[in-house]
């Protein structure tokens, strides 16, 4: 079974030309001009663009929280970023205190095991880094799991302290993987958070006040810190503001690179949105949204090299759930849905509105999280024998976003009403269209794991 | 006439695959697996890496000098660079203080017309910035010049003040150019050098204190601020040091992106070598080599992504030129013969230690260059419709450096004896074989004149 | 004669007693409780602060400006600053370029011998350096001038370049003397300053536009480098702005200290003024007034200590000398008459609102310019041998300012209508009486050229 | 009963002078010229600096620990401070986690009453902060206990982590206290003493490499931070290297004051001494001494005003206490004896040397931790009214440290054979000579505890 994709403006982080892609099977085995392919089912791709597929390093799909779960199962989270040309997701397995690597990711094989529609893999969240943890830290990379997530917040249920910061950092380095952080100060925030409901400060504003820059600022170059010591590869999750991105700054002046992801909310949403009593809670997730001024340092990173991947640390629940914090901001379920359109934002308020170029609008979406997250060259590119993940694009094409319309298993939108212009057409997933006219064409099941080799970045 | 490339490992800055390339005419037609081309040459790339043919944005070809030239004419120089899989050269015009845009360029194109043998393009190095010189800048952009070339030393000659460098740049900027300098305090220099002269204090190792670090870091710091202050986009030539690249990490914090440009030679050479007063001539250049702690910091910015581009500031001399100077540093003519070797060397000594991935060495040799210096999409990578410039490396061959081998016009080598692993084997320019086997199979005049456009970076 | 001040709290930047202070001839001789003296002029203090006398170590007098002189003489000027409280000025000897700093050096004691009525020494202000005025810095500093000032703007009249800096640093370095500089680029500013007026735009506001931060910023971090280079002992005068201060922060992580003072009028008075089209022009200056942003960052660096001195660039015009721009604000005459008010102001808005120590105000208005500029510890304290020169200070009385007031001849005030609290009430100059209850009690000639030694700081 | 100091040269923070100091009782009462006062002992003073008392406000006298204590109590510790010319020390009181403040506050009393031979003071170390020890705050700072202390080492035993640092901070500032820190990050150091010993790495040397700069460099920033979202004053004890100061330099950045203690010991020790199996455990204490580099970054932070202290964190323990630890240097007791030798080092190698001025060592050992901790005027210079506590010092006498003939109750001493330029001649507090030619001639339980206020700098 093949396809040829015509005439399509074939973008990649470091091409852009006008041409034919032949697809057979899963991989694409030609690029070029006038290609012809007997038999081939052929799409038109004129007047469009065509582009690696999206992958998101930052999910969090039927995700156990507070005796629930968040709302997007593997199914439907997958199945919704392809629908917004994310063929590609990585969630996070999170490690229970006490209890092992393996378990921790048999647990999240069982959920994801036949279920996903697009393409999976796992970080492990290394919650509490003890010897056995130690021992396990290898096992996982042989898994293809090679990125391992720390959270410096969460004290007693997520969180480790810099004691096995350092030493998690030592064993991964030993084994040529990658450390992440969730770097904002979990006890700064636990006192600010305590405070606040201490003096009946309830609305989702204190959210917001409870996590102000310094505790992100401060955890990161912490992060920088105890990464640089241990010579390892680092990389921030959702690093939302100046003060983090400048410790990342400051951190190149002793030689050290420190890899950053943030996420499409950080650069197109700001904080005045939690001054909504009600709705506020909508956006409520951690880091919070920030400032003006942290989306110019956002939009200046990426065009300064410095921050390398935008995710979405896509977290939905469904309204219902976010009311359990309707009177306490401390009880709102963290996170917002975010999944299916991370790429169509930001090709709309990035590309459209002359912030980034097209080739780093590539970059940032896709090609660095393959490099990065070790599925380099199979994906986050368009070339021979690379998965035939691909977004037919039209970049031309204006919609509007409502949740009536998103496919995320969420009741609400963060961004109800925005007009975006660009539009997915088509999404292929290993040689397949996946979705097509906004419909989903490959079923549940579809979705194969990845196994992640080591950084090339 | 077509050629088919087969089976050769092709990488690009975001790409890696095994596959063959289909060439017709001057560019490539398809690339894929087992592609068929009735008619077409054959080359045989097993084994071999394929990567786009670089583009050394700094050189000085026939570069007029005290009533003489430096050694390489555009004949010699731009073959010598396809020797060492360099297709695409940009030179340096030099206006004269007093004359017009109009009549360096002439005086250049005189030079280069119908004597190059690999393409090129001009930088205009603007050294007299006035009212008539300000009307010119629109008319170089018309003409595909649109990188503006700044000397902050050389007061009299070359050097522009900081009135004249903000009238510049921001004309460039209403235009849509790049200002490039040479960063470096020429009063600074002037003065220790004067005092160097007066003092007996002659050899070579004088010329290297006479250009501290600090007289870089001074003026890329001021270079950045001003630029900082028009907007226009920045770009400084060959940054040698640790103070001139803190400068550019320190201006990342304001959300300023300066880029920045290297040479092989202060990636792989040190200050060392001024301590022999004879041969200490050949690595005389400004500015000089540096510490082993500034190669260190050179090498993080590669992988920073804050040093974008890897050049040569070839400028050779033969050694009867260089010892004009034997009996005073200040009369040694500046520079050195590197433009065959910037890509060996870079990979021998980047790629094979380990320090930089491959995809980052055709970053830094070919993709950003052609980026910043626009001639994107159509140099710089392997992709459709692009000029089918391409070097067939072996990655595994050794050699040895040596004047007795380069094809440079000059009779000296800073590199004699270094063994490089890793050979240029063929190199095609725009479709047509133009190295083989250590043979020049195009001749002079088939080199063009490339027409530059703005920067997508 | 001897004076006994009774019961004053008497304070300097180390103490803190409420005692009586003896003073026979010129100097101080006996501190302490209850001391009695037959025959001496006794003078009740009780109540009252007695502080060191102030010195203002930036004031232009009788200053040769476009055939016209800045409006007080050593006469009227350093009465003034007497019944501001200042005992002590410097002013600044422009070399006329060309000329030697001797003969520069005669004509202002031609201006000064026998006219000043408080003491005052001078800053040699070097304006061409070259072989013959290098010969000329020891003689200076034998003269007792041991402060040297560099103009880095000022192009043709004032301005040296970073070749004569060079220079100039390493000959006062080699005599253990002090480089100062009004730092700011000016290249840039000319730059600025003729696109304005090509533009029409001729309003005060357009001075403020044509000195942008980055002009001082720049300048500052390259005075910063150079000294740095040379390891010459250096000060900024009139630092005005966040970007300048961060320079010089930046600078002390190389170990470097460059010392800093600051003007009241840059920590009081904000650049909103400019709007005024009209009155603006009493406040065009060089460097001109900031923002808020940089009034909070010069209070702050007061209290680090990298904020040495408060002084004031007093350089005094009639309205009808100020009038000579008012068409266009390059022929402004820049300065405003502040002489008078350094300290009352600096008492009133800095101590009384709490932003800094009793301790630190005598600090940075006498004892850290005594120490900086070589006249400790004969001036700047109250110590047994030194002059006595004090000010008996009513820290409650309130009162406005007013050109119908103020000793400054200068018929308009930049602060009228002002309320202050705190007033000079007596001021002593050497043991004389200088100022009581508003009169001037010494007369012209009375003043005396204060010979410099080194730096202790 | 009174005392008549002729002659001397009385050399304070601000001033330097021959004169004569009267002192009646406890007090200064006159400083002048040829005073005279029936009755009074005579002590001449001719040839002689006559500065004030030292304040060293970081020792640890009788300190439990593992079951034993510090080897000098209160007696032996404030007897040979006063032979160093310390006449007032700080200690440290240890809350029990657990229990309050106040119970702590009892057992040092218990302990300081009634057997000092010196004046002292006391932090407040908050070892446990929670909702009751908040309440204590304000009850410390009646005490006239303002400073209180925090511990970022030692988990389990002294450490708080950052949720109650914020509380701690908002308390103490609302009551206009200042908190202190011992920055290190203890979890890191937990991780690598552990590493060390397991593999068996147990001399002194890895006392050393477990406490890396960054372990240092981080918890200042850290602390720094958290110290900047509360506007907290804030205070590093015995900082000691580069990577530590550079945070607080860039914490001016935004304006912030960070007050800084190093120790005498950082200033002129380093770390080779680890390289001695034996002797090493003799300087084992924490943080360690460092390299070359940080000496000179602490000496050049005392000119810039940004090192504001130089203390001992004088913690001694007999050779025998130590060999509890020469199997396994995480057992050797942290600390070395230092109190009585802090002045007459920093003279010698500091002012005889040319690093620092005379005023510079006064303000370092004297006048600043007076006014930083409360004790300004009454302590700290020399002044009306103020305690007449003086050092009458020999700047010409040599001599020679040995554990032989030192006061500390140690047996060894860490500077054995050292030749010292500056001998202590007298000694006196308030108003007695407490140490005269080498004697003590005052007794245990002469020294008082003394309250102290707010910080006035
Ligand atoms: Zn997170
Ligand atoms: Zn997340
Ligand atoms: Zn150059
Ligand atoms: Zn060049
Ligand atoms: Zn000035
Ligand atoms: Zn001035
Ligand atoms: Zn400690
Ligand atoms: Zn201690």
């Amino acid at each position: 079974m093949s396809i040829l994709l015509k005439n399509g403006r074939v973008v990649t982080a470091d091409s852009d030309a006008v041409c034919d892609i032949l697809i057979e099977g899963e991989t694409i085995v030609s690029i070029g001009r006038n290609l012809a392919a007997e038999g081939a089912e052929v799409i038109d791709c004129t007047g469009k663009l065509i582009m690696p597929g999206g992958i998101d390093p930052h999910v969090h799909l039927e995700m156990p929280f507070m005796g629930t779960f968040s709302s997007d199962t593997y199914e439907t989270g997958t199945r919704a970023a392809l629908h917004g040309g994310t063929t590609t997701v990585i969630d996070f397995i999170l490690q229970k205190q006490g209890n092992s690597l393996r378990s921790a990711l048999e647990e999240w094989q069982g959920r994801a095991t036949g279920n996903a529609v697009g393409d999976y893999s796992f970080h492990m969240a290394v919650t509490d880094f003890n010897p056995s943890t130690k021992e396990e830290i290898k096992d996982m990379i042989a898994e293809g799991i090679t990125s391992f997530k720390t959270f410096m917040a969460y004290k007693g249920a997520l969180m480790i302290d810099d004691a096995q910061m350092v030493g998690l950092m030592q064993e991964v380095k030993k084994h040529g993987g990658l450390v992440t952080a969730h770097a904002t100060n979990g006890d700064m925030i636990d006192t600010l958070i305590a405070q606040h409901r201490a003096q009946g400060k309830l609305t989702p504003l204190y959210h917001y006040l409870s996590q102000p820059e310094v505790t992100e600022a401060e955890a990161s170059g912490r992060f920088a810190d105890i990464a640089n010591y241990t010579g390892v590869n680092a990389y921030i999750v959702h690093l939302t503001c100046e003060g983090a991105l400048n410790q990342v700054r400051r951190a190149t002046e002793r030689n050290q690179r420190v890899l950053v992801e943030t996420c499409i909310q950080y650069l197109v949403l700001d904080a005045r949105l939690y001054e909504d009593e009600v709705n506020g809670a909508k956006v409520v997730m951690s880091p919070p949204l920030r400032e003006k001024k942290d989306q110019a340092t956002l939009w200046a990173g990426l065009n300064q090299g410095l921050v390398n991947v935008v995710g979405t640390d896509h977290c939905p629940f469904m309204w219902e759930q976010k009311l359990m914090g309707k009177d306490d901001f401390s009880k709102i379920p963290n996170g917002h849905p975010a999944i299916e359109h991370r790429m169509e934002l930001l090709f709309s308020e990035g590309v459209n509105k002359g912030k980034i170029t097209l080739q780093k609008f590539v970059e940032v979406t896709s090609t660095n999280a393959a490099k990065i997250f070790g599925m380099f060259p199979r994906k986050g590119t368009i070339s021979i024998g690379a998965d035939a993940d691909l977004v037919i694009f039209d970049p031309a094409k204006k919609h509007v976003i409502s949740a009536d319309t998103h496919h995320m298993n969420c009741d609400y939108s963060a961004y109800e009403g925005w007009e975006v212009t660009g539009k997915i057409d088509t999404v292929l997933l290993r040689g397949k269209v996946a979705i097509d006219a906004g419909e989903a064409k490959v079923a549940k099941g579809y979705g194969q794991f990845i196994r992640r080799g080591k950084t090339i970045f």
